[in-house]
């Protein structure tokens, strides 16, 4: 079974970007933790800075993964684009915000993917990753 | 460990009321399989249809309690109050939607109610609700 | 045949408040000239400031009236949990309105309600029942 | 007794238009009930898709007709003048709508005329425009 | 030197509709003396409640007249087509309202025609006529 | 003399709840030294989190009491009922907040209450309650 | 093969009215050229500065032209009755704008017509009819 | 008879100020012409660039004079202040504005002075001011 | 002990200007009162209609003072400056409105200055400065 | 004579990506029956899902093209850059979407392109990209 | 070369307003430093409360100064008089804030004045005057 | 010391791109003086029209460099995922626009990254840079 995690902007500096925000462990360190936790799921990373970069990435593995985990940082609440790839696309998507955007600036409570994705996980930290996974395992 | 699910307004007639939207199992049946999953966890489960009483077993359970999940209804759009409630006890909450509020009308969008909360769970199915309570466990 | 009336905040107090808005004949006094005017039908009749037991008593006629009107008073404006009660249920719903609430504040120009009824009735004072009653009938 | 009946742009096309909307009866054939049903009643009858001819046709009857019933159709949401023309006249008014407008378009949510109506009936049909002949005959 | 003086709907009602807010004058009599006091002007007037037929003379007169006076009623805030009408020609127009407008309904305090006028006179009654008159013969 | 205060919801938490925004002293040891400052006041106490109790409350005691002090909590922000209730009953009503709402939230500078009211004392802490009420004994 | 061509208000003075803005060119004699594009096609012609005469029009071509070309002009952002109309009939209507709507005042860039059309064409000058045409002979 | 003449910020400048916009004539000149044109007519003059100032001169001449005319200049869209002290006083008062505000920013569109005077007159350049005085006669 | 009164705009005109609204005392005998009521405290008065006065008064009285009772009229609503001189002075201040505002315009239901006082009182009249008074001594 | 067609984000899924709106046929194999039918024209071909190289490629060819062809896909609605690209070059542009954008989500009824662009063609399936070349090749 | 700095209200706390965020130096102290680092320039500086004012000494230096440097302080977000005073006058004028304006109320996001200005200069402390300064030496 | 600048979308066109807004100077021969008058700086300089290089960038230098100089053109108005990484990294930003986005269209009066920056300098041409530069220096 293949699940495909999708970071967005700023998430390659998880752990050393607002610590107090987005906690100090790094993405990469989680993942193995998480590979370890599902190893009959093949895992695949990709992060990029380019949203265009993503809806390459999801286009790729839209019509073959199992689902797929996005977390679209900033693009989440202005790309029309990166909705319109996920409404495009075969497998479902589950969207995950590790900070609690709800209790953020008033900028972060619009999302123009949210409505496009199965559902979304907001708030959990990196364990809303693990549970995104859950969702789509079953 | 003692986890509280809360329910709002109109829940109680899950699996009977439009079953495209919530799916037709009742919560009652589900609550079950969830015990069974977690034996470890004694899970107390509350329901109303009126909003102060939300607040009133807000209030009852969440001095004591190691975790709260809230399926608000409609309540969550609409209700200071109960955002001041979750905002005034101890235990952290974590909100559950089953539906994908963000795929529909525009009023669903808005809640008074998640940026009070640890987090927030949408549009995965009951499912949210194990979910809530695993982000709980940690 | 059973039709439901009910009725929500402050029209206990319909012909002692506001009359200049409201008249001045109680509900109590009016109820019986409907029964008088539709002896075949039975018409029940409930009342509550409570938002939640409105939901409550909605649900438990929502599945065996052959249909119901509702006032719901200032609930109107603000309740999407009750708005989604009559979506949840299977008799149709009629809403009225004693006066004509597009004349008065901006605030009662928006209506949760409406758009989950069947229709709505507004500033045609008590006789609004009878109107929706017959709506029902046919 | 003398009760003038005037629908807006669009209505000509009734039972032909949106029957999905609309219904698939012919306003003119619902009429001949309407009279039949009210032998006592003098209803008099004007269509017209020209904003500027409703106005003209309330200022002829509107000092001399008991009362009017107005089915505006998309001027209802545009037409500052046409509320005007009821605010003008001596006539009390109701307005009628076929369709639950509040369940359309948000710009059907929107009235320009309702406040200077007496009151108004949406969403319950032709039947809406026997309803309205019956609280004028009060 | 000729002057046309424009007016919409419902100002054929002047005097007899709602006194309180637009006098008991009728527009006639007060056009008979207005034509007393500037005999040395040929004051041509027109009065429609189709918002077409006021373009149609504008167009009529727009490219003749030597000023046009106009008080557009109901469409002054509701008709795109009006203001394009009176870009489209080439004398100058006034607006005259003889209501005080910014002290009524919202509604009334947007315009979609005064932009496109040389100006406009506003709550100071029949005589804004004579004023707007006045300003045209500079 | 008879005067009532109505607290709303989450008021019940009074000294418990976020005491860096509301203080740390309970209402009930509060209320004492009020009776204890005025004897000659016959001071009731009504506490509910539940909207409509609220409301039935207002209208038990609203056509009796000399005056009504309430602090409506989150409903002040959200509900058109208890603004309603205000406006139905006999007695004068002061609204009380204990905080400074218009420092805090947006949500909570819009209120459906005020309007409805004699006045509003914000920000002032308990003591906002004492200079309710001898606003009241004037 | 029947297409109607409607051009709304103030497009009679096409060639006179703000050429800067739309041209030198009167309508009629860019229509001949039309007719002579396509001589195959009876090309149906109508204007009017009244919008319930382009309602009544629409009626008359629309259940048995095979394609209608519509300019309405100011109507575009103000007239929820043409849009209206434009649903209500059988033909596949194109809506066509001479200048770019877009690059011109703010009430311009909102249309009551567009999402009622089958597509729309802005800002290619009389062009944009020939272009109508041709996406309705295919 | 008395009537004061009042101008607001920058108004000191006419003449010198944005020619293109207000003219080249510098005010006292053309209040000479006026005192010329109404012999009659004791014509009080004010200008101050303090928004206080020039309530504070509404207080004085405001219980004596016959009339006031004001040209609030930039305060007209931003002085609430200025609008309670035209309501407070006795003598009627008429807006002026020299240049077309309508067709100008958007923030020159709103007016918290309009509703508390008599009437306005717009863009009619220093005439405006005679027509303001000319009203005030009758 | 030192407390500055503070009055606004158009509050000299008090027991002169719209009585229905403001009462018919004039401030000074309501402040021969207080003074009398509070012996023992050395109430300062200052008015003034100019808004860069108000603020010179509070920097003046805003280091030494007790405390400061502000009512600033018609600047509450537009004046980001007088707002920044509350939070840049030392004293603690406290707003009072005599008329409800919030039952009035809705341009007064916003406030530039509430957030940055300790606490606000509307609508109890000239006893609101005794109860802002009594406030401040506690 | 040389254009150049630059498809936006998610167009390379087409003919793939949600056959119901946007039709089944690839984007390629239209554009090789495009090139048949305009055998004198060179037609450039660019898609990229990333904004920045839309906004690359449009530098390259906008000082040498006689035209361009955009169909700006999801950054239609969200790009200023996208918009500024096209004002800051020498070749005209006309702006081509597929599916009629008026009658979906209201977030893409803005568009920060349209402004900047000679015309636009809305809705009339993959034939907009071959009125768009005509409209160029005038 | 003279240039003169403006600053407005609440500016002359400065050092001992609000330190944290406006630093604690006074601006005349800074200003012995700015003559001492430009003696080539006639550095003339004015400060003032009161908007009009602030007008004054624009209308004074405006037609004689090389350039004007001005901090309008809280008259920034509220000031259409201002604005309008710097259109009117001759020197170019360069805007300073001292705090960054664009990370605090949202209300200190709109400017009535920088349109009018030649630049702005934000968050960037004392320096930013200097900067200013060196802008209108080139 | 090293400052690194940063040039977003459509800056590369710069001397070319609408002279009448940005000056006819190449951003390359204006970056020659800019080293040539600080010597003692390392001056690095980045562009690139993809918002994701941007921050790709910023997170390179971000780390290292003294300061940063952004000027994100179009991306300013729209892009959350820039503001991000300016709050993510640990150098102050300084943002520089060359014209005056305050006299331009709406949409440009918005800014997603001003917040995050330490200061912002606007309008002042390319002059704009070395004032950035100067205040980082500091």
């Amino acid at each position: 079974m293949e699940i495909a995690i999708i970071n967005g902007p700023n998430l390659n500096l998880l752990g050393k970007r607002e610590p107090g925000v987005y906690g100090s462990e790094s993405f990469e360190s989680y993942l193995e933790q998480l590979r370890a936790m599902f190893p009959q799921v093949d895992i695949q990373y990709f992060q990029s800075n380019v949203e265009g970069e993503l809806i390459n990435y999801l286009h790729t593995v839209g019509f073959t993964a199992h689902g797929i985990i996005i977390n679209p940082g900033g693009y989440t609440h202005t790309s029309v684009a990166l909705g319109d790839a996920i409404a495009a696309i075969k497998a479902p998507v589950v969207e995950v915000h590790i900070s609690n955007t709800a209790a953020r600036e008033a900028f972060r409570h619009i999302s123009h993917v949210s409505a496009k994705c199965k559902g979304t996980i907001i708030g959990l930290g990196l364990k809303g990753y693990e549970l995104a996974l859950r969702s789509l395992l079953d």
